[in-house]
């Protein structure tokens, strides 16, 4: 019987490992650099690696783990198979496990990233209670983990809470990383918020602290806790196109909680200020009771949940 | 040991009730009126008379009865309970199987009955061999029957599949039955396909064997297939709206089929040929390889889906 779990959370900048025991906690965590070069060839190579030096620096045997659990940057299947591949990292479509299993023995489960962010923070973050969640991830893109009744939904081709790319608006000229136009991932995350940002500084000369220097989420939310107006107004625009988004799947999937995570939400309680009176205008008199978490688990909900998905089967 | 099963579909003007046996066989249905008077005070009294009555003229004791399935039009949660009441009947919130089992002592399960619909629709209708579908039911308003993994996304608050009222257009004046402006049934109902239709009329004089007639979604797409042009634009407008929130329905659950039923659908095929270029167009890549099927089971679904409630649990 084994006594440890790993959590692999590979990400476009780091890869991030953890090594658990058998109740969830962490014993250890590190992060290597995602070598992105040659369509990232060298990503997993470098993983297994690093896990097998931390086996050997830690004395654990191959039948001491349980398992290794991995979030990845794409589409994954219930089979574990990258369906779609990983643009931002220039990975084709390939099966998790198998390749991670060529070299370790053990359990494998992998998942979508986002979706593995989301069981972290279910099992011990800001959603941590509930299990009717839809976990928001506002980073470079935005991502979305949903969970009924405690289990992910994965969909019939692993874009099951591919919320970023859901359609609000008919007016947008330029595209989504998607290829589409109007998704709320060029709105919401810190680069959407950015786009807000610049084409308000665009319209009129009005004074702002926002204007001459480097424009990004977090410069629009300090002006806004500064009182910038127009800084405010750019969150409310941000805030009407997130709570908008959220009201819409909130008629689908009528959840219990938002959880709110990546990069954008740094900024704390002051984003709900900004979302929570849009998703009240647009969303279904039933569905409005859902209530708004930060995430908590910061950059350890991929790790925790990753491991989660070993843990529990 | 039971031997039959029934199942009730609650509409606004008529109850539809079936005796199903345990292999989920009709062996009768009839209908009864639904009476609105009084806050609907009189239709559960009318329902119970109703099966006591058939149970009589069958010989079919209590003992044999496997149970009671009910859909209503409304939300309902987890212990069927009502919970937004059914405006359109004019029933505050009440407990289903409670009201039931106070003259009738079996088990009873209730739920929406686009919910119920669907399950029928997956149980033996045009989701049959899928497991993860959205049933569509264009009727007088627009409902929606979420199942992932074979089953139902009931919701926190029995609002899960409301997808008639996310959130669509932001220029329209007229409000939706829910009080929000905007809604899909606005423009993929029965009324919506109308109210598009007069818009469009009134625009300017093109000639339309539509004009001078009685509006209706069946005038509108019997008049598509005689190839009148604004008909067709009507058609258009009405698939862009349904094709562009099935695709945001997509982005949240990625299902593997869409399966639409309701009055509207009987305009048969040719409704995809208006739906399917809309969602390819708004549906993220992973998920344009959902399917559209009709719904088959019509005036049935909903008491084959309330009886598949009782038989599979």
């Amino acid at each position: 019987m084994g006594k440890y779990v790993f959590g692999v959370d590979i990400g476009g900048t780091t890869v991030k490992l953890g090594l658990l025991d058998g109740e969830g906690q962490i014993l250890d965590k590190w992060e290597i650099p995602t070598v992105i070069d040659n369509n990232g060839e060298a990503i997993f190579p470098d993983i297994i690696r690093s896990l097998q030096g931390k086996m050997q620096e830690k004395g654990i045997r191959q039948e001491d783990l349980l398992g290794i659990g991995v979030g990845a940057p794409g589409s994954v299947d219930k089979d574990g198979t990258l369906v779609g591949g990983a643009v931002n990292i220039g990975w084709k479509p390939f099966n998790i496990p198998e390749t991670i299993q060529a070299y370790i023995k053990v359990p494998v489960k992998a998942q979508n990233d986002a979706n593995v962010a989301a069981y972290g923070e279910m099992w011990k973050g800001g959603g941590k209670g509930y299990s009717n969640m839809v976990a928001v991830t506002l980073g470079t893109g935005v991502g979305g983990g949903i969970i009924i009744n405690g289990e992910l939904v994965v969909g019939s081709t692993g874009a099951g809470g591919e919320i970023g790319h859901m359609h609000l608006e008919d007016n947008e000229t330029e595209a989504c990383g998607c290829g589409k136009k109007g998704c709320l991932e060029e709105y919401a995350s810190a680069t959407g918020i950015v786009r807000l940002a610049r084409r308000r500084l665009e319209k009129d000369d009005a004074p702002s602290i926002l204007r001459g220097g480097r424009l990004s989420a977090k410069s629009v939310f300090d002006a806004v806790k500064a009182g910038d107006k127009v800084a405010i107004e750019i969150a409310e625009q941000f805030g009407e196109y997130l709570g908008k988004g959220l009201a819409i799947v909130a008629s689908v999937v009528n959840p219990e909680v938002f959880v709110i995570g990546g990069g954008v939400s740094k900024a704390g309680e002051i984003l709900f200020s900004f979302v929570e009176p849009a998703f009240q205008k647009y969303a279904f008199k039933q569905c409005r009771g859902a209530k708004f978490a930060l995430a908590r688990l910061g950059n350890d909900a991929g790790i925790c949940g990753a491991a989660w998905m070993v843990l529990r089967s």
